[in-house]
């Protein structure tokens, strides 16, 4: 499989014994297809900017249930291109009906897009996996331009707008790097597999039990899995990435009147959900980032020498938080205690509050039912099964206690395991040689504080090694605000994935 | 006046001297005439259905700054109908610029529309108040029908729609009032001023002003101002109102981040500016409705055996607050308590939360700045300035405890004083008299929790009565969802005005 991946001639094969002269004439070979594959993304840049703006405009918001629509479209959207591309085998495989909670009945869910280029049983199968589907965004939360209407920003040489980073542009490299190869006239090294969703912002629901089923059909001897859904660490240095937190997407439902009340004429007679809910949500985390629910640090394995080693050596200060924060809040002002509390500790966030009052303006509303929404990032050993119960205990406890007429829940809304990799693997590998080829050094090795509960499936269902390579930087904004893609990054994270096919081919491990 | 306006001949006036034989002849010439009057009205129910549904259909959201325009348009439709109805002196007066804080710049406050019936000199003048923009409202909240497109339940015979009850439906009454008596062929017994506002809903910003400068201008020489902007107390009997409630509207912001943050990123990392608001928002009140603002109950007027015995006699219970409630969410379950902790004690609601996530589904966010929404009922003798600064101190004082490097400021949003009457003036009693003659039974005398701040700054400015005249029943849903008018108290409560003009016109004090 190498020679002939490597196109290395009979006349040369026959005379070539020492492994140096092997390698160098390998390297040489691959040096020339870089070279014409590189230049082929640069020509192409023009092209890939385009279908790239083309994707950004269909609002794929998988959480908001009224956009289901524009997800599915963009789904169709990308079958188009797969199919223009020559992918074959392209499939749309439907998941069925979203569980509840659903404010929508019968709600389908978005269909994951398969897809294959290259079926030749001499070649390493690699599946790329990445997800159409993006958060929610809207032009009054402060964006500059609008959200769904790409902005080529020439000056700056980057790209605004929902999901160039996250995942649109990543996603959309791995349809530009196999264009790349056609008019480079370099073949794919290859058979690569594509695993498109389109509910990974709200838990990649059914994904699960997809993969499953087609570990043995459509997913059947793949090799490596290669995931780019994250980010650089900082702005400069490329990283790859062996570890992610896990989430578990928590909502605290209070109700109490049959509909929302006059302040004045009940305020100060009714119990109002919104206090109960208040006195819930800040019993929950304090300014400090501790989490107070009992029973949640006794999880956390504990912090090895050799682990808190390996911190010693990443680039990466305070400052970098505070340039990608845009501000000095930070809660460590150490490395290693920021990128700790990033990677290896839990952590609880407040994202908000539905059924209350939330426009600009005053409103005398007493709300009738809210829901307070909150998150647990996991890490090694938290068991999602047993967090939510030491939750749901917390919370039943502390709302116990206000002694309230009205009624109060918490659920889970969804949940995804954290993952963490061994970095020296042959993926790991070529994608560290390829990062050095493409940006000049070698990647740092990071872990993310992010999840992409899917990663751990692939490792589990396919019995092979899983890839983070990640395009963007950590500036980027992903599910904020003005949201974009550096042009560097999005040219230079194809040419890293082009190369690491390619050196991920060549390896003899998987 | 009192001979002229109720038509005596002079042959009757020649011989009528003892005290009874007048007052029999005034009650059966006011007999006929309400009899006209009242057979006018009910004739006239289609055409004012259909009026009040025009009205509706304008969203005159003062609290949305986006629908200015509207709130604008709905002035302009009022004009139209006073001009056809005769009204004269038609003036719409403007306010200027809205006062910061507002998103958008140059924001224009919506006018004042000023408008005469009759300018007669021997008639007593009574000036009618009334608002014309709405609370927000969308189907999305909950409604059974479209908001600002008004249902009319042929079953339950009432009007479903935002401002039917607050306080469209009670506004375009007094126009209808006029065109009743047109129709019946009976005079305006008194010379009729409307002051219709269009910022009621968020603080009547800039009428104050409009007031005192008109006191000695178009409101010159008024006897009596009367307001029909509340509701009765329950759903049966009907109450004239002698006392309000103020509120003082406050905004705590909190800011960090540039912009808004992926949680899996900076989870744990950044010290979150929701978890801090959510420390300050749970330390203002707890879940039996206590006020923790230090200072606040130390301004509270005591409570005398005098008052106290007040409540004993008003016609209201328990199941009366769960009805309107649709729920068992009370605080306090004995009459008086919910009484006085409605009328007379002061109470904080939360309203929600701008900034943060408020839609369904889960979004990873971490809010950048968020601004939290409460409010204070207030009562005698709280001074509002020294409120707003016991608020601020105290939030700041649980900001600081917390050690964020976040920003956090607390503003007054607005504010309006309460009120509290004299049951027993004239006109009080006009219209005690008008409602036992519509309704058959006395009026209880009440309070109100809500708030009119207006009716202070017409006492104080016109130095002349004023009295509340509610439509509306208790469980009309203002401010709420699916807010409704009862097409019967929409009739009786016109029938009770007209009434309410006649005996007023008689009385001899002002």
């Amino acid at each position: 499989m190498l020679t002939r991946a490597l196109g290395i001639s009979s006349c040369l094969r026959r005379i070539a014994t020492p492994n140096t002269i092997r390698r160098t004439i390998m390297t040489t070979n691959l040096q020339s297809r870089f070279d014409k594959l590189f230049g082929s993304i640069d020509a192409l840049k023009p092209a890939f900017i385009e279908r790239l703006g083309k994707a950004v405009e269909i609002p794929a918001v998988s959480g908001d249930e009224t956009l289901r629509q524009q997800v599915v479209k963009k789904a169709h959207f990308l079958v188009d291109q797969l199919s223009t591309l020559g992918f074959t085998d392209i499939q749309l495989k439907h998941l069925g009906k979203q569980p509840p909670p659903t404010s929508i009945p019968d709600l389908q869910l978005p269909p994951v897009v398969l897809s294959r280029f290259g079926n030749d049983p001499s070649k390493k199968t690699v599946l790329v996996y990445g997800h159409y589907d993006v958060q929610p965004a809207s032009l009054e939360d402060g964006w500059d331009t609008e959200p769904f209407k790409m902005f080529v920003d020439e000056k700056l040489q980057l790209m605004r707008g929902r999901g160039t980073t996250d995942d649109t542009g990543p996603l959309t490299g791995w349809l530009n790097v196999v264009q790349a190869h056609k008019n480079a006239g370099v073949e794919l090294p290859v058979n690569l597999i594509t695993c498109f969703e389109g509910m990974e912002e709200s838990g990649s629901l059914g994904l699960d039990e997809l993969i499953a089923r087609e570990s043995q059909g459509y997913f059947k001897g793949v090799d490596a899995v290669c995931i780019s859904d994250n980010y650089w660490l900082g702005t400069k240095k490329p990283v790859l990435t062996y570890g992610l937190r896990g989430v578990n997407y928590y909502q605290t439902t209070v109700e109490g009147p049959a509909a929302d009340l006059h302040s004045g004429i009940f305020g100060g007679v009714v119990a109002e959900p919104l206090v109960d809910l208040t006195q819930i949500l800040s019993s929950l985390v304090d300014s400090k980032g501790k989490i107070l629910v009992e029973g949640v640090d006794e999880m956390v394995a504990p912090l090895t020498e050799k682990e808190r080693k390996l911190y010693e050596s990443i680039d990466f200060s305070l400052d970098d938080l505070n340039a990608a924060t845009g501000s000095e809040t930070a809660l460590y002002h150490k490395k290693e205690d920021i990128l700790m509390h990033r990677w290896r500790y839990p952590s609880l966030s407040l994202h908000g509050i539905e059924g209350a009052f939330s426009s600009s303006g005053a409103k005398t509303v007493i709300p009738a039912k809210v829901h307070g929404k909150f998150s647990i990032r996991t890490v090694p050993d938290i068991d999602s099964a047993k967090l939510t119960k030491l939750v749901q205990d917390h919370c039943n406890k502390v709302f116990a206690k206000l002694g309230s007429p009205n009624r109060c829940s918490t659920e889970l809304v969804h949940d995804g395991n954290y993952w963490v990799s061994d970095p020296h693997n042959a993926s790991f590998t070529a994608a560290a040689k390829a990062t050095k080829d493409v940006y000049g050094v070698e990647p740092d090795f990071t872990r993310e504080g992010g999840s992409i509960p899917i990663t751990l499936t692939f490792q589990d269902q396919l019995k092979c090694n899983v890839l983070l390579l990640p395009m963007g930087r950590g500036d980027d904004g992903a599910h904020s605000i003005n949201e974009k893609l550096d042009i560097s990054n999005f040219i230079g994270g194809m040419k890293v994935m082009s190369a690491y096919l390619h050196y991920y081919a060549e390896s003899k491990e998987n």
